[in-house]
């Protein structure tokens, strides 16, 4: 069950990031707790959203600006789990960075 | 498992659709289904990523425009879901609405 993330008023930025899973999981499950706890404290980090099953997984996290986005992006921990997902985790994935501009949500 | 959408080079928009669910779904899953259909159909629609269990969903849907997602949030039957949505299906939701300024993929 995604939890909705309690992002500000936009503009803000989104990366959404797509993965279909490999048969190869050894060590995914711990790796993605760790990294959601990591950006949870990086400058700019304003909350996530995932959903995941056996097969693949959509998570998005929301960001201050898009320079919060490339630091996390090359954070060194961040940079070895992304290395292990390209070559372990994942068959295949889509990452689109975005420029939240309207947001409406249930009150 | 979320198949990847074979969207273009950016720019281009994403609608973001984060809900967590009621525990009243009847009529949800065919309602759904028809308006993924209904939603490929319209003009500006690029493709879809969906991802949920019993307890929530995030769906990401692509567009050409924001005058393409106007009309597609106006469109009778799918203002008809909403408000089912609404009513019956979700305990919360969120819908963010971006432009999507950059994309990287596996190869």
């Amino acid at each position: 069950m995604p939890h909705i993330a309690n992002t500000p008023k936009p503009p803000y930025y989104a990366v959404i990031f797509t993965a279909c899973k490999s048969a190869q999981q050894e060590g995914y499950a711990r790796t993605a707790e760790r990294m959601f706890a990591l950006a949870a404290q990086q400058p700019g980090y304003l909350g996530h959203e995932t959903i995941g099953d056996e097969l693949g997984s959509i998570t998005i996290s929301y960001w201050e600006s898009l320079e919060a986005i490339d630091s996390w992006r090359d954070h060194a921990q961040h940079q070895e789990a992304r290395r292990l997902g390209r070559e372990r985790w994942y068959e295949a994935y889509a990452v689109r960075i975005c420029k939240v501009q309207r947001e409406r949500r249930s009150a």
